[in-house]
């Protein structure tokens, strides 16, 4: 297992590789960690390395380490979010290990709203051949909290900066808020069913509503002055806001990829009462997918985020790999 | 592939057994079907039969086929929400195939919400060590119709009886619509997953709320008749569902498993209208499983009825046990 440069740990367990018969392999050097699964493939093909990191250097070295047939299980965007070319690098690498008959599976499933089933279903769906037309979720808790306490049919919240100022003191934001507002991490798990759907779709190739007003992008305003200036663009949302609760709607922060049209979005949109965005709690994620056999979507629906629910995914990914890894 | 006993399909078809190599074997007897898998297991072991059936007969040979290393994906209820006996000659016979290295796996995916991934979820939350508190649902994409179109917050629904006799026209209830009606099909959804999270639980534990008055439950009163005189009845359901509204609740026949009593339930009951049971559309249905790391359920929504999405759950499970079974 592959922890992150957390203080409390010991820096020589940063990364090892336990085997069957128990042998501990240590390394605090990628490079050479990577050049010696690769010598020792006859003997460690068929073992998991579980990246408990958020790291793109250590998902650099997927490609490597599953050509020697070592598995991945990981909630690390980075490796699926990054580079295109790192994407295809990997399914190159696990072409090349099922040739060499030492077949290996990089499996995510908390990439993407944690433990939730969210991609074991996407891929469920995609291997029996339907069709998928569009996903349309909520893939961010903390944005998840902040509108469906402000964005109300009953419309009697505070401003929208004393509720970011809120989630900022509960914990429930980043260090900086800037840092959730910013739609960042709702696109890279866009990105992440894209591909998963087939498309070579990158951050760049669509577009992402910044949630934070333009003056205060700036990195040298610090993240506490931030939250003070936010106060300054609280009208322009209450408009935004009134104006879709005069149509009777609620406003969510939404990603969307439409398969058919290989396009996705990420933005503030507005949704009727009616609508299950709309009925959300607390911070719970959603993902609705539409396809040919469920014209009205097939959706999941929980918290999308912690460490229990994380270790959660990570876990039930082991345990699929387990099941089907039998050696012979 | 096993099918049923439908007219238009070749009786030699009926019970056939298709190897890798070609060989098709037929039986039409399947005593002489189990006998034979059994004494050619060296040679089968490892195949899959897919019971297409909803037959009870077909699902009491289960064991013996499981003990011959064979393994078995079907939607039929009967295999596992009927005796308890049953379900324990199942489990025994796994553990007799896995001794003899011949282990074989029971997959039924379908029996619950169709297509939805709902056994996958609680298998995976029970295998990585969750604690699961309740699980409660919309198990019937025809109750879920009736209930879904009769209560709402806004109370403007024709009689129930109609809606009911409307149903029934559009084919969405069975021939005689008691047969939703009575809430059996629930309960067994009900016993499948009260019994995967390890409860003995039956049938005959537990209450369900039959919905088709006493006096229309005689059998000798036709189908239709049945329809004509369940109008006798509007009253008392809109006196329950004006109770409901004017708590600004809405009525749903729900099932409900709560594991730490280790009991269950199936009864029509009042929701507040923010609660997600409230929001569903069309005939979907819902389940939320609330455990230690969803304390918040984590839910699952949409078409839980219909030969597409049922033979997406099948195909996914054949595709799981594929992925599982690697010859060697």
């Amino acid at each position: 297992m592959l922890l992150g440069a957390q203080p409390t740990i010991d820096p020589q367990i940063r990364h090892r590789l336990q085997t069957a018969d128990g042998t501990v392999v240590v390394a605090r050097d990628l490079n050479r960690f990577t050049t010696f699964c690769h010598e020792q493939r006859d003997r460690y093909a068929g073992l998991v390395i579980v990246d408990a990191t958020a790291d793109a250097e250590v998902a650099s070295r997927y490609p490597a380490w599953l050509a020697a047939g070592i598995h991945i299980v990981t909630p690390n965007k980075k490796a699926f979010a990054g580079d295109l070319t790192l994407w295809e690098a990997m399914h190159d690498a696990t072409r090349v290990a099922q040739a060499a008959g030492r077949p290996s599976h990089v499996l995510h499933e908390s990439t993407v709203g944690a433990g939730l089933p969210v991609l074991s279903t996407l891929n469920d769906l995609l291997a029996t051949g339907d069709e998928v037309h569009t996903i349309e979720g909520i893939f961010s808790g903390t944005l998840s909290y902040l509108f469906n306490r402000y964005s109300t049919v009953a419309g009697d919240a505070p401003p929208f900066s004393e509720i970011v100022a809120t989630a900022r003191q509960l914990g429930y934001t980043e260090p900086d808020a800037r840092d959730d507002l910013s739609g960042a991490d709702v696109a890279r798990k866009v990105v992440i069913l894209a591909r998963v759907c087939g498309l070579h779709l990158s951050l760049a190739d669509f577009t992402v509503e910044n949630l934070v007003p333009a003056a205060l992008q700036d990195a040298s305003i610090d993240a506490h002055a931030f939250l003070t200036r936010l106060a300054e663009s609280d009208a322009a949302m209450a408009a935004r806001q009134a104006a879709a609760r005069q149509a009777g709607q609620v406003l969510r922060y939404v990603g969307h990829v439409d398969v058919a049209a290989r396009t996705a979005r990420v933005s503030l949109a507005a949704y009727p009462a009616s609508h299950p965005f709309a009925s959300l709690q607390g911070s719970d994620n959603m993902v609705a997918f539409t396809t040919r056999r469920f014209p009205q979507p097939l959706t999941i629906q929980g918290a999308g985020a912690g460490a229990a629910v994380t270790a959660f995914g990570m876990m039930a990914d082991l345990l699929r790999l387990q099941r089907s890894v039998v050696r012979c």
